[in-house]
């Protein structure tokens, strides 16, 4: 068996190249790295490597983390400026006894010295966004924060290797030096080859409140179904952040366990995601949605995700020019 | 009831203060803050705030988190340079919804704005072992990274609200930018009003592999008492290091539960930690040692606390003087 398994449609390329590697007997580290690399190199998804919509300061921070599911080997970057490929960062950060995550200049200096690929990552349509939502809170008082759409995958290989990675640029308009949980172990990435792996995507901040990923596969340890666990878990710290706070934000998990079972759960409408496994012709994008105390997954038809992509694309309306 | 646990003798005054307060039903966040400054602001203790050792570059960076098991509001500072007490500026970011994790120039930004207290906290005497430790290396291979004592605190109030906080300089001789598990909500520190509070120290890259002090929350929840819940999450997690990678690094974890019931475990010799309840007449440090399946806390006598102290003080001796 293989699988893999990754949130958001933006992520439907990268699977697609990694499915192939994993069905070609490849690592399942290798197909993580090639698949997000794939979704970091895009320039339209907003928030996740080139292309990532800046910080309050029109910088773009980015976070990634990669976990070993075999060795619990992890390395994690955050709040990194100005490299193409954080999840390759994060990657090599993992082959080390100590020092597995590194943030800031820190992090920046051992990615230079190490030679990974600088890239200037604000890109001119990230620029619009930055001054369209700058003018626009200059007018009046907008939510703050909303959208999210940070990548993470967990990937099984035939050898019975698991490995998952993150990668995202973080809360547009966040705070210089915010770190989410995506380079979090425990919050938006956990990996164990006994067991499986799972990983967040979301309000980093509530995400982090219940250390989700780590909890998945708990869950998934303690005789869960991957479906069960994602659903426990996030329909749980929903009640428990509302009960607690009088709110909760946008929770959404995916998970894969060793046997190449999959689950998916959310507290959002509509959150699609990727899968692809040896069972299935092809990958394919499901959209969930809460319906009672479980989660209904559709496949999305190849309409919705022409859509999908065409609406990424679209032009960006330049409402406020300098 | 009312209770209050620390790793390390050195945590002894800071659990004074800290408990005086709980006393007069001062609430636990204050009580955490009191004690951990009090930690931050001794210069003799190598491993936090003033007078911790630091990076390889010779920069002290520092770490601190700080979480309301009420809310589970937390805030959390990664590798922060020349700020007296890391523990105030991490407690104030857990007032916000967003940006409760700040790391490097960031939070250095953060906190100079919101006017914290900037401090010189390299000291002489940490320039010393800095430089011995250089040159010894060129001498001969010296053990990388030994020795870790960071201060991870929880506290329980007479109201029953239960809060947490870890202080930390890191790792001797890390690389710069390097976080470890004190900053990261689940692992170096995790507590809910419901259950309990665990924090740990050791080896952080090792205590996020086992996402430790969720772990610890989550088996006192499920039932077992602070002290089987440590013993079960350090032992088993020193044995599966030990099965995927053929060695564990240090492991210690303290945790406290609603009732103010408490519990310690370690793989280390001689570890020590700090309680105070209300049961007790006064703070007590405790030495914990692994005997089969189980820990043996000793008291620590008034001569072993003198000698522990004193020894801390010692001057060093400078072996190399440039």
């Amino acid at each position: 068996m293989w699988g893999m398994i990754a949130t958001w449609t933006m992520a439907l390329d990268g699977v697609t190249l990694g499915a192939e590697q994993l069905k070609s007997n490849g690592f399942a580290g290798d197909a993580i790295e090639a698949a997000i690399k794939d979704v970091e190199d895009g320039e339209y998804y907003k928030s996740v490597g080139y292309g990532g919509l800046p910080n309050e300061e029109m910088i773009v921070e980015l976070d990634a983390a990669y976990m070993d599911g075999d060795t619990l080997n992890f390395g994690a970057i955050g709040a990194v400026k100005d490299f193409a490929n954080p999840i390759s960062i994060a990657r090599s950060l993992s082959a080390n006894d100590f020092n597995n995550f590194l943030v800031g200049a820190g992090a920046e200096a051992y990615a230079s010295k190490a030679g990974f690929e600088r890239k200037t990552m604000l890109t001119d349509r990230a620029k619009i966004f930055y001054k369209n939502r700058v003018g626009d809170d200059r007018q009046k008082e907008l939510a703050p924060y909303a959208g999210h759409d940070t990548v993470g995958m967990v990937a099984l290989d035939a050898e019975g290797q698991l490995v998952g990675g993150t990668s995202t640029s973080g809360l547009f308009m966040k705070k210089a030096g915010r770190v989410g949980d995506s380079p979090i172990i425990g919050s938006g990435l956990y990996c164990d080859r006994a067991v499986g792996g799972a990983t967040a995507t979301g309000l980093g901040e509530d995400l982090m409140k219940g250390v989700t990923s780590f909890q998945i596969v708990q869950m998934m340890k303690a005789g869960l179904s991957p479906q069960e666990a994602c659903e426990k878990v996030v329909f749980e710290l929903d009640a428990d952040l509302t009960a607690r706070r009088g709110k909760s934000g946008d929770l959404s998990v995916v998970a894969m366990n060793t046997a190449g079972e999959w689950g998916c759960a959310s507290n959002i409408v509509n959150f699609s995601f990727v899968v692809a496994t040896a069972d299935a012709s092809e990958p394919t994008v499901y959209l969930t949605n809460r319906v009672g105390d479980h989660m209904e997954h559709k496949v999305a038809n190849q309409e919705w995700i022409t859509a999908y992509f065409a609406k990424r694309q679209q032009e960006v309306e330049i409402r406020y020019d300098k």
